[in-house]
């Protein structure tokens, strides 16, 4: 059996990484796309590098029956569009920030608007399969994590859960341009892009809560402390956070390298290695390198993720967390090289 | 039945490309790789992106018997490399030039080094599809085109082969800085060739004559003259090979496309496009898109091949000859959407 | 005594980098600027890059007495704010495109706009030194010329005008991203290109009656046929026109190499070079460097001519425009290093 | 009067970038380089940007009398090559790093090799202007700062003299690859480091003690923990340093900007900004912009440095160094615009 899937805004860097990626899927195929600026045309025409899609249409709606659908409409306008299919009882996976934090009011703080369709928060699972794959797999509705919080809440995660670290936790992510999106080029054009980094929203961005939220699920205590300073580099793909938290005990570099493999031990999309990790080791696939390192001079942890901000950070970990929804090989469609060099 | 395919020198960019693609192969898949200064060493550790091999060790020799055999040496070893295994009756491609030109005396004249098996030239094919299918099909050894050839001959074929364009062909061509190859940083140092563009071996580079070789044979005429300059532009992959000609008669734009369009029509991985084709649209696919214009009020054709010089200019180009050769579907493998943005 | 400028539409790319550059000029400072949306900004903050300029305030008319006018308005618009200038008796460079073809017929052709100042067209200069010195600092308003032609008529003007070459000329030039101005990101955001090359306005570019114009006026027979072709590559600035040619006569290269240094002997600013040249060793400096090649096996001439699109190409080109026409230094305030690397 | 200066070693490139930068100087000029493999040559034909130098020869040794020395070799190279000039009382800065540690153990624990001249340290003064400009106009042997170390303490340096932040601090630093060096492109070659960011020395690179010695200097209490990351980022020039540390008192966001302003109130080259510095601003000047942000929210400063590693991360810094050390004008020769974009 092919499970039909239809994507919500196809448009996006986001949807059309799902539809490129769910090309190689063996289980599931694209039976409708949306998208609304390119209603009526050939997805392949409108995107050259989907020309494989031949005479797929790009529609105002979707058609027909699914049994899942992606969104990936912006923040605040992804909910209502996900709610029909809620209520059908098709699985849904929202790619935008709508059902990642648990409450409307941590939403309307961080978002500035008002959520949608607060009465489904309840209902929606995080989708970090590393830590919640039982709970994805027996949700309807699940809350794609942010490109950031995927990169720093795998790096952070295994510290946090064995409370190796403190609470003040520092995350300094690194992305490239395509997290800012499709059609951002009035603000992001090449030639102020190239040959510049740049902090932004420095203390303020609305996946900070993200993180610290998924932090604090981990343990007993309260939500953690995370100050989180995004950066722009000047490459396409990519997220490198470099997180630092104080160290809670004494723990050596061996114990700390230990703990992360056990933690991740059935997780086929995240690997612990022995080196610094190039976010160009993950360019096109959907994994997530960790690096954890003890600096013991200073009494600090310094917690390495990298991972495709559009793949793992993004479209990826949809079709991870479809494939779970459908009861399928987690890693069906997604077994992949890296695109290197 | 999978066929069991051998890389030998999987540690340059064509080699690791190979073993990329090949992963996803439904019909062949890699028993043996071989890598001199690696031998001994894990494939996945040696490269990270192709972490998916997990234990597939890279050995000196190719070890077990193979059905084809992918050789990514350097030019003028490689063809010693490829003779007992063409003896032996496997299949084997060659991705270096030591096969492409027609003669020993032509190789000698522009590698500047003796032909290390000339008795083979003459049961060697070259493997550009679009031009040799059927010869490719019955083939025991393919000489896989360079990067720039296959580029510059899929512009000007249909145009050389109608008689469309005169003897004085000039071949503009801008490649990523991956076709210097693995381990070229020593030259192509990041601050030394970011924000440059120049070009080299201006009207001198080996791949002159593969040009024109491939040209004449598609015409009665003699070779037609190829002025070639190569540039090297701040990018990782890519091939953009902008192709002049003088018009030998007049010919509409619209004339010239149709042309174009009848002589690929059946083939699966040269598409005639509308407007000016982006290198990008192809990155990591086996794509290679062409666009000719008529450039009316000077009499000059203008043809425009672009493609990924490490996968339709390399390593994806010797998996669709091996296809051709093993009788299976020329596409296997290679049906895949470009990676974009 | 020191030149009082002023600059009109500071906000570009172009006139930016004319603020950049005569902030180093010994004979000549700016003492208005202008520039409509950020009309009432000090310069240094609207460009933080510029903040050595202190409190100089941008301005939504040229305010006090100036000695020299530089217009970097868009073409079309730029003429009409040349007007009372010219006739006012000040010194007016044009860097827009609006002076540059020589009749209102070939502007109305190649711009699809009507020429706004018609009557200025036969007092106008064309403002590139090296081929008009004398009649530019004899005039009162001088066309600076385009980026691509600077570039494209200095590698070709020497083998013209000793009739080295013939009628069908090729000209390929491949650009950086900021030769499509500030606030093009819209169409040139940084995910799209980079890791691209592409061309654009095939044999179309407004361009090309410019460089053949100019080219027809160094020797008696007509203007010569001009296929021009843009690319845009993936770098911030820079400029490399390769040039073709069909020889004439038999020409060595030697012989072409001791014509082109001849014909630059007392140009400060176009210098010939021995070597395929990088644009990066132009990057901010006012240099052309320029190879010939004579590709002898094909009798054809390839020229090479490099440069920063903004400094020779444009802002820089403009300065030494107002240099000769002061009667000063055809060198003051440019005779600098290029930024390496 | 012109001051003479030596450049010893220009072929790296914080040795061609001082003499880039002193082309422009109106009192000093070079009189004499040295470099080992292009010994002989001429400097603007080995470096093609450099071609305003003519006639100026690379030499084995400084040859002529000269008042001032650049030594731009590598660590521990450097300082026996200065100990002659010191002793005959030239003006003596060290570019490399081999006077910036106090303690000949320090260096031997950091380095790994043991000093070459320990009876110079107590001579040697640390060469940050903003911090001390009386000890560097008093002395004769500067020790230029590290470029990492230049950013991040410039970027800390207020917090920590007022005694706004705690010990534990982080330092994450995004680097352009000019920073590896000239020659470096074995290691950094540019298909593998082009979209690609990757940490490297983790919590173990050279520069954290010259960082934490530097702070400490500033305050009666120990010297702080510094835990450092550095980061390569695809791009030529720059660094971005992101500091963290918890505040050690309540302060509000104005209170920690007046502290700033007040700190730099007569340094010529740190500018406090309101808004997240972009390193692109300083391409190619001797800026550094320095950005505070008191995230509240979690107990946290962030200050932000960005600069030019070659500019006042090495060839700038010493050239404003000995502006100083000569008594002339601190801003003589670096009062310059950045280049941009």
């Amino acid at each position: 059996m092919t499970y039909r899937v239809g994507i919500i805004n196809v448009t996006g860097f986001a949807g059309m990484e799902a539809a490129r990626l769910l090309w190689q899927h063996p289980e599931a195929r694209i039976t409708s796309i949306t998208g609304r600026s390119l209603a009526g045309r050939r997805l392949g025409e409108a995107f050259p590098h989907l020309a494989v899609y031949g005479d797929t249409m790009i529609t105002a709606e979707i058609e027909g029956s699914v049994d899942v659908v992606m969104s990936a409409l912006p923040t605040a306008e992804s909910a209502s569009a996900c709610v029909p299919y809620v209520r059908a009882g098709v699985k849904v996976i929202d790619i935008a920030a709508d059902f990642r934090l648990k409450t409307a009011e941590a939403f309307e703080t961080w978002m500035g608007k008002t959520h949608p369709a607060p009465e489904l928060l309840a209902e929606a699972t995080y989708g970090l399969p590393e830590l919640n794959r039982a709970a994805i797999a027996a949700s309807k509705l699940v809350a794609n994590p942010g490109c950031y919080p995927a990169a720093a809440i795998l790096a952070l995660a295994p510290a946090v859960a064995a409370g190796v670290i403190g609470d003040q936790i520092v995350v300094d992510a690194k992305s490239g341009i395509s997290g800012a999106g499709r059609g951002s080029g009035g603000s992001f054009g090449y030639s102020e892009v190239n040959e510049d980094v740049s902090a932004y929203k420095v203390g303020n961005h609305n996946h900070q809560p993200e993180i610290a939220q998924e932090l604090g699920a981990l343990r007993e205590a309260p939500e953690p402390k995370v100050t989180f300073v995004p950066h722009l580099v000047p490459m396409t793909r990519g997220i490198h956070a470099t997180c630092y938290a104080p160290l809670a005990r004494d723990v050596s570099q061996a114990e700390v390298r230990e703990l992360y493999r056990e933690f991740y031990r059935d997780c086929p999309f995240t690997r612990v290695v022995d080196a610094p990790p190039h976010t160009k080791h993950t360019l096109g696939n959907n994994m997530c390198l960790v690096h954890p390192v003890v600096d013991a001079r200073n009494g600090m942890l310094v917690a390495i993720g990298v991972l495709d901000n559009l793949v793992k950070g993004a479209a990826g970990q949809a079709i991870e967390n479809m494939n779970l929804m459908l009861g399928i090989d987690q890693k069906a469609g997604l077994d992949l090289p890296a695109v290197y060099p």
